[in-house]
């Protein structure tokens, strides 16, 4: 099942801030079994923001998860270009309203006209709450795709990601059975250069596999990963194999937990 | 100017890393003038990476920076990548070759074919010298437009931006005398939502404006941007404006240094 991440704001696009929701979000779907293929970073900008979503949709993403632009302000535009990019009205949906008017009244804040405007949302969208903000995230179901709507405020997309959409993908990818394994290793005694010829030999021996090395400060991090839960014990046996021949090279292998 | 930058890495999609180096190659990039227009992150995969450079380029990219892909393994791909997307012979680059064994007889290690992979590049392309790693940038001028291909890890590409790549960017802002102008407050005791019709009408006054609020631990940070020379006085005027009529509501205002 594809995945795509798209992050909207002019913030992250002049380096203000670092895109960190993309990151928590594509490690819990990896986690879950899903392949996030693509992270996109448009701007606030109707007609970005529209196309990025379109393009998403034609690439084949099934699950299409966006962070940004569901505030007051009128630089806040992500459910305008869900809209476009799904050819649904924008409307104001009562369930969310209900939710704003909510946290209005609990802030003890006037519902003006730029707090109303968080309540619009595609024809057929789904609001979700918002336990630590203002604005309810939105979801849409169309044709067997889900897309979500998070704030960009990394606290709030993560709480209602936690609360509402962590359920709704847990049982889509128990539904469909997705299962991934992953080891990580941290290595010392050898080159990257030196690893590749064995990484490749076991890629081409098991094409499922994900294997990658990364250098870093403390020596280099070898990943390994698949999703096909069929391989699963023959998987095994290889990576032990590759191990065992990095060994006998005098390198030093430590397993990694997460 | 358009900039689009290109991070690519398995890694990233997976969010065992944050992309941090697009964050501070789009600070950078925003203060010469220029215009970061997407950040996109793809896989580890020939044609994700090719059809990404080409989609910029459709898109009406002048800039595109590449970050990661271009170590000794086989998952590095992005020469190749380049190649395919702009039609032009991988071929050994033999001044890339002289800083790959350069660099070898350094370490002390061997020039396998794994380190030679390190010096092919796409036709026409000119390596930029790695002052912290093996792997040598790339650089390609095409029709007016350049290509800039920098190794993943954030040091490494850090160096080679500021050695090679900054003093071109820097000589093509000045040729078109691109110019920033950033002004950065932090705001208390007024809701966003408060602040959205004033800054919606310095924009209807100011449409070249780039205004942005954020809501941070710390209050609420304005940003207020311009890239015009021309409406210099007049901007400095119309924000001085909107600041006094904060103030005038009781709103404290702070201006913060980069």
């Amino acid at each position: 099942v594809i995945v795509e991440i798209i992050s909207t704001g002019n913030e992250l696009l002049m380096g203000e801030v670092t895109n960190t929701n993309s990151t928590w979000l594509a490690r819990i779907l990896t986690d879950l079994g899903f392949e996030v293929r693509r992270i996109t970073i448009v701007g606030d900008d109707l007609l970005e923001i529209a196309s990025s979503i379109k393009e998403a949709l034609v690439r084949g993403a099934s699950v299409i998860i966006l962070t940004g632009g569901l505030g007051p302000t009128p630089d806040d535009l992500t459910a305008r270009a869900l809209s476009l990019a799904l050819n649904r009205r924008l409307e104001l949906n009562e369930e969310a309203l209900s939710m704003v008017a909510r946290e209005c009244g609990k802030r003890g804040v006037e519902l003006n006209q730029w707090r109303r405007k968080m309540a619009y949302m595609p024809k057929g969208s789904r609001p979700l709450p918002n336990p630590l903000g203002m604005a309810p995230a939105i979801m849409i179901e169309t044709d067997g795709r889900f897309l979500f709507a998070l704030p960009g405020v990394p606290k709030e997309a993560y709480a209602i990601f936690k609360g509402s959409v962590l359920p709704i993908l847990r049982k889509l990818s128990a539904k469909i059975g997705l299962k991934v394994r992953k080891s990580r290793y941290l290595i010392a005694g050898i080159r990257e250069a030196d690893i590749a010829p064995l990484l490749l030999e076991l890629r081409k021996q098991v094409p499922e596999l994900y294997v990658k090395t990364r250098v870093t400060a403390r020596g280099i991090e070898l990943l390994i990963q698949w999703r096909s839960s069929k391989v699963t014990s023959d998987v095994e046996y290889m990576v032990k194999d590759l191990l065992e021949k990095l060994k006998q090279k005098g390198v030093l292998i430590k397993e990694l937990y997460q």
